[in-house]
């Protein structure tokens, strides 16, 4: 009674026919499901010829025409519509058989639900899937999480259908159990969003530090594009500030709204990262500049408020500017990945997912919007010592962010002294320099609390737990 | 049946204790009830002498002791341990009694806890009280939350036990419905969080970049405590910097271990305004100061990285440079609160709340941890204008910055070119500089988004929504 497609999709939004579409063109069986039949019966009209499609009108018929175990990948909305699917389809499988969800799960969520169907002898596999609709036609990055044993029937499938790296290796490998998947996809969007925060700030410094025009700012973007900052969003960056708005003939980005909008998966990055005690300010300040950006009434009262008006450089330091505003750029991108795989780190401990923070970032080298020949770097870095406290633990990174130093400072003084906001580098710089630092205030906040909240603190030169009794002549007792 | 004593309060750690004696000290009988009664008589035995306490064994007895409508004050930890509290005693009150709950809850704790007991036709005031101890004993700022009606009956009471400001009225009043109270405790922690970051941040530049030893820091301190800065914290800073630590006969500061520890409210505020889309950077800055400061591992990996060893200012400079930072320091504490009070205001739209927020300016002018005679000058502005959408559209406050504004930027570009980290200062400087911005990179953001997403954007010269076909001929569409 088992049938012969090897994988079945259910939810055939674009998402989901991509994805169905990219199965089929591998040579696999795909069976076809959706909420109203309509959609399906299209995808096999219009794209029938590129595989074996087998379109199913109910959810019995679905499940009857896929192998076993099964293998059903749920492209539905995240939230109740996944909730609702998954009550839909869970009745109707066998042990061993697997649901594949590869919406933008919350992995709390995920979570939740592996547990429940894992009581029911089901797999669960929350996946990421990065890279849009193009990416989930002609190669996503991919990201599952879920049991081991799932992975070993439906990993070498993902495998085949994710982007492939330029050195020939698939966008997928096994992230670990449960929400896995899913987390380290929403770290991903935040560390994208670091990433276009970074971008936007190195570009307002071009055009209102060293007074260049769009178009010479996507030529500058092209250059950088050929050296260490080698990545899609660079690349895209060039595109998008090289083109001309028809209907006005003038720089694109200069007729768009300035209101950045956002989807929650950044905000989330950060929310989680808070309840783990991970400082990821880089992503936090991309999500604040994002809100920021939005909030036109408090903007309107801003632009009354006194600063300077940047007055552009002269040519030659113009040039030499543009290049400090590279090395910028570089060292707060590192700072950036150190914050989102510190992370990682932290939720693998804490969810005790044994990541592996080398692969990660290899299979991120294609198919997703942060993909990046930076990328390569990181994965040689935990290849070298996969117990890398951080980063930035790294020799290489460690002397490259070294070497850009002096730069990055000047970046983010000439920021501040010419009233240009650069919340990321700024963040990124002072990230450094705490982790620098011999000692931090961090005492000062210690010895505050004690004082009005008799918090206690930690002596450098003794073990205990300390109290002052601030109010009573000041002496010292140990508590503990 | 009804009993005499006007206020109940069960729990008696020391904030409940102090809460209760503070409640006879001012005339009022007081019932008390803890769970292992020995609490009850140790207090009563102790402090008897300093009011009218009635004694409740069981919590049978403790409601029987209260008059009409009953006012019972729940002083027990945060959690669970509040619901269980509340499961205790609802059931033994009748229509119109009141639960006071004066721990540190969450507020969508206390929406939930309100509408069960609203169900039950209890009413149910969720309230801040901040102080600590001492504040809880001689008059903490008391922010009670609930419906208008408990508030008449408990007002005046928390009103007369509450800290008084210098010009003598309560630092009490009603905030608003259900979790009000503990919504504007909370991001009245978050503030502190970020006002104890700036001063930490102040402390630092004033050591590393002027080369100040701390007693004399003390000294700086105690000036700015006679300006514009003159506050609570101010005050104990210079009082812990004038420290010497007796064992070593260092400055107390440092023998502290640089560690800042934290319990969460400023988190939970980061949290919630990231929900509701209020750039708070200020506090998230300080959140993440903290938890880095508590990452020895990483600081260990840090100590190795390249980067200048600030040396001292000459005196001339250095005292200059003392001027900047306190202009600094102002400027970024402005940024902090109008970021908080943006929050208050974006919840209080969200919630329904109508939240006065000159009022809540003014009852922080006493008893809590932020208090401070700026305060009053945020309840000048919001009585000015109680519609002010930012903080900065107040004339004074942006004359203010305006006039701060070089020094602000003189000190974040030296403190970058020195190597010290100021995480606070910075991002406040950036929040600003972005305000005035007549254009945001987020332009760019958009850009990006419509081109590897198809997310759309808007342009500033049509109505619209617009989408460009990147990959067909560049295109433009209209979508809507």
């Amino acid at each position: 009674m088992a049938g012969t497609a090897q994988i079945g999709v259910t939810g055939l939004a674009v998402m989901g026919r991509n994805l169905a579409r990219n199965f089929a063109r591998h040579g696999y069986t795909v069976a076809l499901h959706n909420r109203t039949a309509s959609r399906t019966h299209d995808l096999v009209e219009q794209f029938g010829h590129e595989g074996t499609f087998v379109p199913a009108e109910t959810a019995e018929e679905f499940v009857a025409a896929l192998e076993r175990p099964r293998r059903l990948v749920i492209m539905v909305k995240a939230g109740t519509p996944t909730d609702a699917v998954i009550d839909e389809f869970a009745p109707l499988l066998e042990p061993g058989d697997m649901i594949i969800d590869g919406g933008n799960a919350h992995y709390a969520d995920t979570r939740r639900r592996e547990a429940a169907l894992r009581e029911r002898g089901l797999h669960f596999v929350g996946t990421g899937i990065s890279g849009g609709e193009e990416g989930a036609l002609n190669g996503p990055s991919i990201m599952p999480g879920g049991s081991k044993e799932s992975y070993e029937s439906l990993g070498p499938m993902l495998e085949t259908i994710s982007a492939k790296a330029a050195d020939g290796s698939p966008c997928c490998t096994y992230i670990g159990t449960d929400g896995a998947g899913h987390f380290v996809k929403m770290v991903h969007n935040g560390i994208e969003y670091a990433d276009m925060q970074l971008i936007a700030e190195a570009y307002d410094l071009l055009r209102h530090g060293a007074g260049y025009e769009p178009a010479r700012i996507a030529e500058v973007f092209r250059g950088w594009n050929a050296g260490r900052l080698d990545s899609y969003l660079i690349e895209i960056t060039a595109e998008v500030l090289a083109h001309v708005d028809a209907a006005t003939g003038r720089p694109f980005v200069d007729v768009v709204l300035d209101q950045a909008e956002q989807k929650g998966t950044g905000r989330w990055t950060v929310q989680i990262a808070l309840d783990l005690g991970v400082p990821v300010s880089g992503i936090a300040e991309a999500v604040f500049a994002r809100s920021l950006s939005g909030h036109a009434d408090l903007r309107a009262v801003g632009r009354g408020l006194a600063g300077p008006t940047p007055v552009p450089l002269p040519e030659g330091e113009a040039e030499r500017f543009s290049e400090q505003v590279e090395q910028a750029l570089y060292a707060s991108k590192v700072v950036s990945y150190t914050q989102g795989f510190h992370q990682l780190q932290a939720a693998g401990a804490e969810y005790d997912w044994t990541l592996d923070l080398g692969a990660i970032a290899g299979i991120w080298r294609g198919g997703c919007i942060i993909r990046a020949a930076f990328l390569d770097r990181i994965t040689a870095a935990y290849a070298k010592d996969a117990a890398l406290p951080s980063l930035l633990a790294d020799e290489q990174f460690a002397a490259e962010l070294g070497a850009a130093q002096d730069a990055w400072r000047t970046v983010v003084a000439t920021a501040a002294r010419l009233g240009i906001p650069v919340p990321g580098f700024a963040t990124a710089l002072s990230y450094y320099d705490a982790l620098r630092a011999p000692r931090l205030p961090a005492a000062l906040t210690q010895g505050q609390r004690d004082f009005f909240g008799a918090h206690t603190y930690h002596r450098v030169d003794r073990d205990g737990v300390f109290h002052t009794k601030w109010s009573e002549g000041r002496a010292e007792e140990q508590q503990s």
